[in-house]
């Protein structure tokens, strides 16, 4: 072991603010913006600063890609999906209705070629390169102030739910609302709204939505495993020093897991809070996740006869699907069976 | 933006070996040693080298523990599983049968206090500390010549399977064979064992293993979703600078993660390929998942009646499994049970 001659001398000190779109209330996702700027900070001996900012505070939280994208921002904390209206291949960055779990995800993102695709169509787009940087793990199907069994009583349901998962609800006849989460109990409380989904237990228990509906349905059929990502405009990228690219990098692993983790930790203990105070669980009926599954791929198939770049992620994406499903359906779904069967669901 | 006036000079070149548990051969595993390596060396700025080095090059595969503990190799890369000989406890470092899969396995050991419980054991037992740094997913439940249907037709099959599985399958009746992976095949063939398990369709196919045995039996109770992990001694820990402590533990966050969606992408493929080559999968029966799982958690309860580190490992873990099966059987297996259940399984 010796001393080095200093090699590392030479390398730039760097402070860069980070847009995210998360307010700090939503402490696992905005964490993961802070795990990995912590963990950035500390392998570059705290040359390579970043600072994550809640959303507003930079930018509005839809419109980080936006401000990163004209470099008015150097990078952000995000959700791809968000940006659909700009690109729609942007969801399979995040999620899609019927998609894969979060280890799915990360397998096609890493290993099927999933991540190159996206960062391909970016770089082009909007002129970023982008790297996942978290997973909420499976949502719930959100919160219903009366049971929905059938088609029939979903039309004219005037649901809050946003993105693909929102365009999907509206072929089956929900009158669909966007609206922050911030103002989600409100709603849900003087009957402006009849259902509203979020994030999943512990998130939503945060917003106190069992207070106002008292029906919680799974599964959050439209974001099965979502991945959130850092964003770099890329000619910010370019001027970084090889070592401090593999140090985002690597730090994006690692935010990408943790939050994982974190949600999965979290959200156990959280769904048992629920349970012991009323919260009532039902699982979508068989003839609803059906009609929406064949209205997401009816979805899919418009998006890619009008968007080229969507038809080419979408049927790399559909053929990595067919065969992690049929996998996964061996080895862990079978495991899972047995395990659970004991179970109350 | 400002040149640092130096801070990193003074960090020490460091070249370690590293001794590993895995043959060449099973490149995803020995994958998991080099992505670490690698990631290591770039966000040092190549001051921080570690060489991994093949199964028998510098230590026994089943010895790295021990070459590491006492100091003749700084670290290794293995599974902790191999070691219960000398702590029991050690298996939930890896995977126990009927434990949990790989995205549980994680939460549990990050953010269920599992790692840290662990680390203060290695500490005080072996004067090391370890990090997870690779999980191969599900496993498949081994290779068989016949088919077994009933507990009576394990009883006297003679069987590869080493670990706690070899012991759950001893008390079904099985007789337990441990054979290094090299000598499977051969073994099959001449009928010298009648069933044998690896690891999954993509290694298992390098050892052409259904080219001696018609069965592929899932799924792989005894090993749902095994960690593997990089291994210091604590001594060469506690002289790193900070910057590389923390340098060494993403990057075995980075590889825990690719591993698992390398076997996620590989394995996919290689089930296809063996089923076109006329391999006949087949499940385990209710009858015997369930006489095996009663007999792991016997072997559980012996554990802990013997050794009081094994007590407080279990009675946490359980504690945890049984609140992320609680979950997950809301947030993921009803989305899994609803996708795959057009597949044919």
């Amino acid at each position: 072991r010796k001393r080095s001659s200093g090699s590392g001398a030479g390398l730039p000190t760097i402070n860069w603010q980070m847009a995210t779109s998360w307010p700090i209330s939503l402490d696992t996702i905005f964490g993961g913006a802070t795990t990995f700027a912590d963990r950035l900070a500390a392998i570059t001996d705290g040359r390579f600063k970043i600072t994550p900012r809640p959303a507003g505070e930079l930018a509005p939280p839809l419109e980080v890609l936006n401000v990163v994208s004209q470099g008015a921002v150097p990078c952000g904390h995000t959700a791809a999906y968000y940006y659909v209206g700009k690109t729609p291949a942007a969801a399979f960055g995040t999620s899609v209705p019927f998609g894969l779990n979060g280890q799915q995800q990360n397998a096609w993102l890493y290993e099927g070629g999933g991540l190159k695709l996206l960062q391909v169509l970016y770089a082009r787009k909007f002129g970023i390169i982008q790297f996942p940087a978290g997973n909420t793990g499976g949502q719930m199907g959100g919160w219903f102030r009366k049971e929905i069994s059938t088609l029939n009583d979903l039309k004219g349901l005037k649901m809050r739910i946003p993105g693909l998962g929102g365009q999907v609800m509206a072929k089956l006849g929900v009158t669909v609302q966007t609206l922050p989460g911030s103002e989600i109990f409100q709603a849900l409380q003087t009957g402006a709204i009849d259902a509203a989904e979020w994030v999943g237990p512990y998130d939503d228990e945060k917003l106190g939505l069992n207070r106002v509906a008292e029906y919680y349905y799974y599964p959050g059929w439209w974001e099965p495993g979502p991945t959130l990502e850092v964003q770099i405009n890329l000619k910010e990228w370019q001027k970084l020093p090889p070592v401090y690219q593999a140090a985002v990098q690597t730090a994006a692993f690692e935010a990408n897991m943790t939050m994982l983790a974190r949600y999965d930790a979290r959200n156990n203990q959280a769904l048992q809070r629920l349970i012991k105070n009323g919260v009532k669980l039902r699982s979508y009926s068989p003839e609803i996740l059906a009609a929406a599954e064949k209205a997401s791929f009816e979805l899919y198939d418009d998006f890619a006869a009008k968007d080229a770049d969507f038809k080419q992620i979408f049927d790399e994406w559909k053929q990595f699907r067919d065969r992690i499903y049929a996998w996964n359906n061996i080895n862990s779904a079978s495991f899972d069976r047995f395990s659970y069967a004991k179970l109350k669901s």
